[in-house]
Protein backbone atom coordinates (compact mmCIF):
# COMPACT_ATOMS: atom_id res chain seq x y z
CA UNK A 1 0.00 0.00 0.00
CA UNK A 2 1.85 2.90 -1.35
CA UNK A 3 0.76 6.34 -0.01
CA UNK A 4 3.21 8.48 -0.61
CA UNK A 5 2.38 11.87 -1.61
CA UNK A 6 -0.33 11.63 0.71
CA UNK A 7 -1.04 15.13 2.36
CA UNK A 8 -2.42 14.85 6.09
CA UNK A 9 -3.64 17.57 8.03
CA UNK A 10 -3.44 17.15 12.03
CA UNK A 11 -5.80 19.45 13.48
CA UNK A 12 -5.15 19.81 17.62
CA UNK A 13 -8.81 21.10 18.56
CA UNK A 14 -9.16 24.20 20.79
CA UNK A 15 -11.03 27.42 20.92
CA UNK A 16 -8.15 29.40 22.98
CA UNK A 17 -5.31 27.87 20.69
CA UNK A 18 -6.37 25.42 17.79
CA UNK A 19 -2.92 23.15 16.40
CA UNK A 20 -2.33 23.00 12.64
CA UNK A 21 -0.54 21.01 10.79
CA UNK A 22 0.48 19.70 7.37
CA UNK A 23 3.30 17.06 6.27
CA UNK A 24 3.41 14.31 3.66
CA UNK A 25 4.29 10.87 3.59
CA UNK A 26 7.24 10.02 1.84
CA UNK A 27 9.16 7.00 1.43
CA UNK A 28 8.17 3.51 4.15
CA UNK A 29 7.49 5.60 7.10
CA UNK A 30 9.23 8.70 5.77
CA UNK A 31 7.07 12.23 6.85
CA UNK A 32 7.81 15.24 5.47
CA UNK A 33 6.93 18.27 7.25
CA UNK A 34 5.12 21.24 5.13
CA UNK A 35 3.82 23.77 7.83
CA UNK A 36 2.83 24.04 11.45
CA UNK A 37 1.24 26.89 13.24
CA UNK A 38 -1.88 28.03 15.81
CA UNK A 39 -4.86 29.33 15.47
CA UNK A 40 -6.21 31.46 18.04
CA UNK A 41 -9.21 33.27 19.11
CA UNK A 42 -9.60 35.85 22.22
CA UNK A 43 -11.08 34.53 25.26
CA UNK A 44 -12.34 37.89 25.47
CA UNK A 45 -14.97 37.62 22.39
CA UNK A 46 -18.11 35.68 22.78
CA UNK A 47 -18.66 32.19 21.16
CA UNK A 48 -19.97 32.83 17.54
CA UNK A 49 -17.37 34.94 16.99
CA UNK A 50 -14.99 32.96 18.09
CA UNK A 51 -16.12 29.83 16.16
CA UNK A 52 -16.12 31.95 12.98
CA UNK A 53 -12.37 33.01 13.83
CA UNK A 54 -12.00 29.67 14.23
CA UNK A 55 -14.14 28.34 10.97
CA UNK A 56 -12.20 31.05 8.65
CA UNK A 57 -8.80 30.27 9.98
CA UNK A 58 -9.04 26.21 9.46
CA UNK A 59 -10.50 26.89 6.25
CA UNK A 60 -7.68 29.51 4.97
CA UNK A 61 -5.33 26.15 5.50
CA UNK A 62 -7.48 24.31 3.91
CA UNK A 63 -7.23 26.50 0.75
CA UNK A 64 -3.06 26.92 1.30
CA UNK A 65 -2.32 22.73 1.66
CA UNK A 66 -5.33 21.15 0.26
CA UNK A 67 -5.22 18.05 2.60
CA UNK A 68 -5.87 14.81 1.24
CA UNK A 69 -6.99 13.73 4.63
CA UNK A 70 -7.50 15.27 8.38
CA UNK A 71 -6.41 13.69 11.83
CA UNK A 72 -8.33 15.19 14.48
CA UNK A 73 -8.04 14.26 18.30
CA UNK A 74 -11.45 13.23 19.72
CA UNK A 75 -12.28 15.43 22.24
CA UNK A 76 -12.08 12.83 25.50
CA UNK A 77 -13.92 12.80 28.80
CA UNK A 78 -10.98 14.29 31.15
CA UNK A 79 -10.12 17.18 33.14
CA UNK A 80 -12.50 20.04 33.33
CA UNK A 81 -16.25 19.45 31.60
CA UNK A 82 -16.35 23.12 30.81
CA UNK A 83 -13.00 23.25 28.78
CA UNK A 84 -14.09 19.94 27.30
CA UNK A 85 -17.33 21.80 26.20
CA UNK A 86 -15.21 24.32 24.97
CA UNK A 87 -12.82 22.49 23.24
CA UNK A 88 -16.26 20.02 21.69
CA UNK A 89 -17.77 23.33 20.11
CA UNK A 90 -14.62 23.79 17.92
CA UNK A 91 -13.83 20.50 17.03
CA UNK A 92 -17.86 20.34 15.80
CA UNK A 93 -16.68 23.24 13.32
CA UNK A 94 -13.29 22.02 12.72
CA UNK A 95 -14.39 18.76 11.43
CA UNK A 96 -17.47 20.56 9.71
CA UNK A 97 -15.01 22.26 7.59
CA UNK A 98 -13.57 19.02 6.21
CA UNK A 99 -16.81 17.43 5.62
CA UNK A 100 -17.92 20.39 3.65
CA UNK A 101 -14.70 19.87 1.38
CA UNK A 102 -15.60 16.08 1.06
CA UNK A 103 -12.10 15.56 3.08
CA UNK A 104 -12.28 12.57 4.71
CA UNK A 105 -11.75 12.70 8.40
CA UNK A 106 -9.81 10.59 10.61
CA UNK A 107 -10.16 10.99 15.15
CA UNK A 108 -7.53 9.77 17.15
CA UNK A 109 -7.12 9.72 21.19
CA UNK A 110 -4.22 11.42 22.53
CA UNK A 111 -2.97 7.80 24.30
CA UNK A 112 -3.60 6.57 20.40
CA UNK A 113 -1.15 9.24 19.29
CA UNK A 114 1.67 8.83 21.70
CA UNK A 115 1.75 4.57 21.50
CA UNK A 116 1.89 5.53 17.43
CA UNK A 117 4.41 7.86 17.14
CA UNK A 118 7.01 6.98 20.58
CA UNK A 119 5.33 3.25 20.77
CA UNK A 120 4.11 4.41 24.55
CA UNK A 121 0.67 5.40 25.39
CA UNK A 122 1.51 8.01 28.37
CA UNK A 123 4.69 9.23 26.80
CA UNK A 124 4.65 13.05 28.07
CA UNK A 125 4.73 16.22 26.16
CA UNK A 126 8.48 16.05 26.00
CA UNK A 127 9.39 12.96 24.82
CA UNK A 128 6.54 13.43 22.45
CA UNK A 129 8.55 16.52 21.15
CA UNK A 130 11.63 14.63 21.34
CA UNK A 131 10.07 11.96 18.71
CA UNK A 132 8.51 14.59 16.41
CA UNK A 133 11.70 16.51 15.96
CA UNK A 134 13.27 13.29 15.11
CA UNK A 135 10.73 11.94 12.94
CA UNK A 136 10.42 15.11 11.17
CA UNK A 137 14.20 15.27 11.04
CA UNK A 138 14.40 19.19 12.31
CA UNK A 139 17.10 20.70 13.31
CA UNK A 140 15.06 21.80 16.58
CA UNK A 141 11.78 21.23 17.97
CA UNK A 142 8.79 22.50 16.05
CA UNK A 143 7.68 26.21 17.07
CA UNK A 144 5.46 26.55 18.34
CA UNK A 145 5.93 24.08 20.86
CA UNK A 146 2.50 23.32 21.49
CA UNK A 147 1.31 23.03 17.75
CA UNK A 148 3.75 19.69 18.21
CA UNK A 149 0.40 17.54 19.15
CA UNK A 150 -1.10 18.60 15.64
CA UNK A 151 2.51 17.83 14.00
CA UNK A 152 1.59 14.07 16.02
CA UNK A 153 -1.50 13.61 14.71
CA UNK A 154 -1.01 14.15 11.57
CA UNK A 155 2.65 11.86 11.46
CA UNK A 156 -0.08 9.34 13.54
CA UNK A 157 -2.24 9.63 10.66
CA UNK A 158 0.38 8.48 8.09
CA UNK A 159 1.77 5.57 9.97
CA UNK A 160 -1.72 3.93 10.77
CA UNK A 161 -3.41 4.73 7.40
CA UNK A 162 -2.01 1.78 5.85
CA UNK A 163 -3.25 -0.33 8.18
CA UNK A 164 -6.54 1.16 7.77
CA UNK A 165 -6.36 1.06 4.12
CA UNK A 166 -5.96 -2.79 4.21
CA UNK A 167 -8.84 -3.04 6.88
CA UNK A 168 -11.57 -1.69 4.60
CA UNK A 169 -10.18 -3.93 1.51
CA UNK A 170 -10.21 -6.82 3.72
CA UNK A 171 -14.17 -5.46 5.04
CA UNK A 172 -15.10 -4.76 1.64
CA UNK A 173 -14.17 -8.22 -0.04
CA UNK A 174 -15.80 -9.99 3.28
CA UNK A 175 -18.66 -8.01 2.59
CA UNK A 176 -18.39 -9.25 -1.14
CA UNK A 177 -18.59 -12.56 -0.21
CA UNK A 178 -21.75 -12.66 1.18
CA UNK B 1 -38.74 49.02 23.60
CA UNK B 2 -40.82 47.70 20.85
CA UNK B 3 -39.84 44.30 19.32
CA UNK B 4 -43.20 43.92 17.23
CA UNK B 5 -42.48 41.49 14.62
CA UNK B 6 -39.24 40.39 15.95
CA UNK B 7 -38.44 37.07 13.98
CA UNK B 8 -36.58 34.30 16.65
CA UNK B 9 -35.25 31.37 15.82
CA UNK B 10 -34.84 28.64 18.80
CA UNK B 11 -32.67 25.79 18.68
CA UNK B 12 -32.14 22.95 21.09
CA UNK B 13 -29.17 21.27 19.59
CA UNK B 14 -28.62 17.70 19.44
CA UNK B 15 -26.86 15.57 17.22
CA UNK B 16 -29.68 12.58 16.60
CA UNK B 17 -32.61 15.42 17.39
CA UNK B 18 -32.07 18.92 17.32
CA UNK B 19 -35.36 21.13 17.91
CA UNK B 20 -35.96 24.04 15.63
CA UNK B 21 -38.57 26.59 15.96
CA UNK B 22 -39.66 30.33 14.66
CA UNK B 23 -41.63 32.67 16.24
CA UNK B 24 -42.81 36.17 16.22
CA UNK B 25 -43.14 38.94 18.47
CA UNK B 26 -46.03 40.50 18.82
CA UNK B 27 -47.93 43.63 21.09
CA UNK B 28 -46.82 43.09 24.12
CA UNK B 29 -45.78 39.70 25.09
CA UNK B 30 -47.82 38.26 22.42
CA UNK B 31 -45.38 35.54 20.75
CA UNK B 32 -47.02 34.35 17.53
CA UNK B 33 -45.63 30.84 16.12
CA UNK B 34 -44.66 30.56 12.57
CA UNK B 35 -42.51 27.03 12.72
CA UNK B 36 -41.48 23.95 14.59
CA UNK B 37 -39.48 20.95 13.51
CA UNK B 38 -36.73 18.85 14.35
CA UNK B 39 -33.59 17.99 12.32
CA UNK B 40 -32.40 14.47 12.51
CA UNK B 41 -29.00 12.38 11.81
CA UNK B 42 -28.90 9.02 11.65
CA UNK B 43 -26.92 7.37 14.65
CA UNK B 44 -25.20 4.80 12.31
CA UNK B 45 -23.34 7.84 10.21
CA UNK B 46 -19.58 9.12 11.45
CA UNK B 47 -19.49 12.15 12.81
CA UNK B 48 -18.36 14.33 9.93
CA UNK B 49 -21.50 12.94 7.94
CA UNK B 50 -23.60 14.32 11.05
CA UNK B 51 -22.19 17.56 11.62
CA UNK B 52 -22.64 18.42 7.71
CA UNK B 53 -26.33 16.95 7.62
CA UNK B 54 -27.18 19.37 10.66
CA UNK B 55 -25.16 21.97 9.02
CA UNK B 56 -27.27 21.85 6.16
CA UNK B 57 -30.48 21.38 7.83
CA UNK B 58 -30.01 24.36 10.06
CA UNK B 59 -29.00 26.69 7.34
CA UNK B 60 -32.09 25.67 4.92
CA UNK B 61 -34.16 26.71 7.75
CA UNK B 62 -31.97 30.07 8.05
CA UNK B 63 -32.67 30.58 4.44
CA UNK B 64 -36.32 29.68 4.24
CA UNK B 65 -37.57 31.64 7.60
CA UNK B 66 -34.65 34.84 7.98
CA UNK B 67 -34.23 35.29 11.67
CA UNK B 68 -33.32 38.41 13.05
CA UNK B 69 -31.86 36.20 16.40
CA UNK B 70 -31.18 32.79 17.40
CA UNK B 71 -31.54 31.25 20.85
CA UNK B 72 -29.70 28.36 21.48
CA UNK B 73 -29.72 26.36 24.81
CA UNK B 74 -26.73 26.17 26.35
CA UNK B 75 -24.83 23.04 26.38
CA UNK B 76 -24.73 22.08 30.13
CA UNK B 77 -22.27 19.96 32.47
CA UNK B 78 -25.35 17.70 33.18
CA UNK B 79 -25.71 13.70 32.69
CA UNK B 80 -23.59 11.90 30.07
CA UNK B 81 -20.47 13.31 29.78
CA UNK B 82 -20.16 11.45 26.03
CA UNK B 83 -23.42 13.22 25.44
CA UNK B 84 -22.21 16.24 26.24
CA UNK B 85 -19.72 16.56 23.70
CA UNK B 86 -21.77 14.84 20.75
CA UNK B 87 -24.43 18.18 21.97
CA UNK B 88 -21.29 20.52 22.00
CA UNK B 89 -20.02 19.35 18.34
CA UNK B 90 -23.79 19.65 17.27
CA UNK B 91 -23.92 23.49 19.13
CA UNK B 92 -20.68 24.53 17.84
CA UNK B 93 -21.76 23.66 14.13
CA UNK B 94 -25.67 25.35 14.47
CA UNK B 95 -24.21 28.38 16.46
CA UNK B 96 -21.19 29.02 13.42
CA UNK B 97 -24.56 28.45 11.26
CA UNK B 98 -25.52 31.83 12.74
CA UNK B 99 -22.35 33.67 12.85
CA UNK B 100 -21.61 33.08 9.21
CA UNK B 101 -24.41 34.53 8.87
CA UNK B 102 -23.89 37.56 11.13
CA UNK B 103 -27.17 36.53 13.09
CA UNK B 104 -27.17 37.45 16.36
CA UNK B 105 -26.72 34.73 19.29
CA UNK B 106 -28.35 34.44 22.59
CA UNK B 107 -27.30 31.25 25.03
CA UNK B 108 -29.85 30.33 27.99
CA UNK B 109 -29.27 27.62 29.98
CA UNK B 110 -32.31 24.85 30.50
CA UNK B 111 -33.07 26.56 33.73
CA UNK B 112 -33.38 30.51 32.57
CA UNK B 113 -35.59 29.53 29.78
CA UNK B 114 -37.82 27.15 32.11
CA UNK B 115 -37.83 30.45 34.52
CA UNK B 116 -38.84 32.94 31.64
CA UNK B 117 -41.55 30.80 30.45
CA UNK B 118 -43.27 29.00 33.46
CA UNK B 119 -41.58 31.42 36.45
CA UNK B 120 -40.68 28.34 37.49
CA UNK B 121 -36.52 27.32 36.69
CA UNK B 122 -37.37 23.79 37.88
CA UNK B 123 -40.98 22.92 36.16
CA UNK B 124 -40.79 19.73 34.38
CA UNK B 125 -41.73 19.12 30.52
CA UNK B 126 -45.32 18.42 30.85
CA UNK B 127 -45.91 22.09 32.56
CA UNK B 128 -43.59 23.45 30.16
CA UNK B 129 -45.85 21.87 27.37
CA UNK B 130 -48.95 23.40 28.43
CA UNK B 131 -47.49 26.35 29.53
CA UNK B 132 -45.83 26.64 25.28
CA UNK B 133 -49.47 25.56 24.08
CA UNK B 134 -50.92 28.61 26.36
CA UNK B 135 -48.86 31.25 25.47
CA UNK B 136 -48.88 29.82 21.53
CA UNK B 137 -52.82 29.59 21.36
CA UNK B 138 -52.38 26.36 20.20
CA UNK B 139 -55.37 24.24 20.30
CA UNK B 140 -52.94 21.42 21.00
CA UNK B 141 -49.60 20.67 22.10
CA UNK B 142 -46.62 21.01 19.89
CA UNK B 143 -45.64 18.59 17.43
CA UNK B 144 -43.24 16.91 17.79
CA UNK B 145 -43.60 16.35 21.14
CA UNK B 146 -39.54 17.33 22.00
CA UNK B 147 -39.29 20.40 19.23
CA UNK B 148 -41.24 21.95 22.07
CA UNK B 149 -37.83 23.25 23.89
CA UNK B 150 -36.74 24.90 20.68
CA UNK B 151 -40.19 27.01 20.82
CA UNK B 152 -39.48 27.97 24.81
CA UNK B 153 -35.97 29.04 23.65
CA UNK B 154 -37.49 31.51 21.47
CA UNK B 155 -40.16 32.55 23.47
CA UNK B 156 -38.24 32.91 26.23
CA UNK B 157 -36.12 35.45 24.03
CA UNK B 158 -38.75 37.07 22.84
CA UNK B 159 -39.54 38.27 26.89
CA UNK B 160 -36.27 38.91 27.92
CA UNK B 161 -35.07 40.74 25.06
CA UNK B 162 -36.71 43.74 25.40
CA UNK B 163 -34.75 43.57 29.01
CA UNK B 164 -31.07 42.89 27.37
CA UNK B 165 -32.01 45.64 24.76
CA UNK B 166 -32.69 48.45 27.91
CA UNK B 167 -29.35 46.88 29.64
CA UNK B 168 -27.29 47.11 26.86
CA UNK B 169 -29.04 51.16 26.05
CA UNK B 170 -27.89 51.59 29.79
CA UNK B 171 -24.00 50.04 29.52
CA UNK B 172 -23.72 52.52 26.64
CA UNK B 173 -24.59 55.55 27.91
CA UNK B 174 -22.49 54.30 30.98
CA UNK B 175 -19.66 54.15 28.65
CA UNK B 176 -20.36 57.45 26.72
CA UNK B 177 -20.42 59.30 29.85
CA UNK B 178 -16.30 58.28 30.91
Amino acid sequence: MNLKGLRVMGIDPGLTRCGLSVVEAGHGRAVIPISVGIVRTPATAELPERLLRLSTGVNQWMDDYRPDVVAVERVFERGNVSTVIHTAHASGVLVLAAAQRGIPVHMYTPSEVKKAVSGNGRADKKQMTAMITRILGLAEPPQPADAADALALAVCHCWRAPLLARTAALLNSEGTKK
